[in-house]
């Protein structure tokens, strides 16, 4: 089952990021290359440089958008690096240009992706979120499980 | 004491404002526009027009940034509206042109504010938030009490 | 006749600003608000702080949209200052908050309004601009007739 | 002499490009590839579709940036196609995230790109302009002289 030519942010905190969250990205970045998805991210260190990392080490793809000017503050792990110079605004974007969303650990920037996903409806499955409310989303147990959801939603329907 | 200048975001639901949260806006509005302050609200119903009335009621200025392409979508309580047509991401410039945020209730929109806040240090007081994180800053017990702490916060140092 | 609640954006160069277009800018200000009109800019210094103080001086209210972050930035000639934190694109959002522009001299920052007004079908009059492909709009003579054409364009249908 | 990991825009008209811009953007976007460029455009038909056309042939990569939501709204023949609902504000953030601007014919949407480009100090090379101030840039004779032209802009110093 492939998902070629799916978007799927992947987002997390930069510098507030557990050990287990930086695992927890790498194994879903690597698992959803495997799939065919196009990872998007944020573009920096932590969860991000973590998600790009697995998905460069299955031969798939990332795309970062970064929220300052200067493509060189962006994790080189990415195959690409696109500055918006938004600011907090391109967490927003990010959302925006995604087909689903994992969010890996939390963090305010990482919690306001997670609103506007429920907000705007791209569908959003968790890893380790902070307590939210009960209804914020599917909280998977790891990260294949994750992946697994995304492959589910993303499913063309009739397949 | 006088706030003439400032600039005081009031942030909640629309669609799902609760008759509380509806009349805490309309008090946090007034009490606002009496201190001088200039409102920047979403531009739509709900917490947003009870803001916009009651800052209306007190001879006050509100600004409203609109989502949408369309001025006529706005409430017509407010003094100005700007349509953005930047979608959600209207979220994230009204924190950004806020010297505080006031949020009344909440709702995935409203979170989003509240951790666009946080993550980018606007100051920040709560009127019956979600369950959050503890940390998430100031939880007014009432609206004079969410004024009389902007108040605090924006009083220029020294005086 | 009135243009209460008709919102003209007045654009041009802040730096590259010649003194006739500061005379100008400062009597489309005047003129505007004398009209009822609030009026938009980019709240930067050149012709749009000459805007802001016509405006002011007829008793009307001007809104700058600033590029960046901070609001003390911005001309203090206007009414209302707010930081947009978008940069260059704040000036797309200029364009898309009005409900006509007025371009008064030229520069590549103005030159981008002009375009973006003319994409999206803004309603555009000009002053002084550079040598532009004919059908750019119409040329005013001066500055009353730029608000006449103005006020000719926002006059509700019928009235 | 490579241009890996170069990002360069080409910008023209979707509905009014003229057969020769066709053929340029094309040609363009064959050449960019074969230089290791990573090509942005606007995601939609016309020269930006012509461009994407002429990477994928010769084995490049291009990214899309749509003003719009629906992804499916942009030309198949890009690699990557992002939408941003930003609307015509994506035209900003296309030459914000690239290191060079290649602008095929004109069109009011384009004259907004190439004024931002000379706004914001973005190399920019053009393609049978509008008749435009004689500053505005370089002007190639055809699509090879803009490719080389690119190509010597985005050389790193001393190589």
């Amino acid at each position: 089952m492939s998902l070629v030519g799916r978007y799927v942010a992947v987002v997390g905190p930069a510098d507030g990021a557990r050990p287990t969250d930086l695992s927890h990205a790498e194994q879903v970045g690597r698992e959803l290359a495997a799939t065919g998805a196009v990872m998007l991210t944020g573009g920096h260190h932590g969860v991000m440089e973590a998600a790009a990392r697995g998905a460069r080490a299955a031969g798939g793809v990332s795309i970062g958008l970064l929220p300052g000017l200067d493509r060189a503050a962006g994790s080189p792990e990415h195959t690409y690096l696109l500055p918006t110079g938004l600011g907090e605004l391109r967490n927003g974007l990010l959302v925006r240009a995604a087909d689903a969303v994992v969010a890996v650990g939390c963090s305010w920037g990482t919690l306001s992706e997670i609103a506007l996903a429920r907000r705007t409806g791209v569908p959003l499955v968790l890893l380790d979120p902070w307590e939210l409310p009960e209804d914020v989303g599917v909280v998977a147990s790891d990260a294949s499980a994750a992946v697994a959801w995304v492959s589910t939603v993303l499913r063309p329907h009739g397949h």
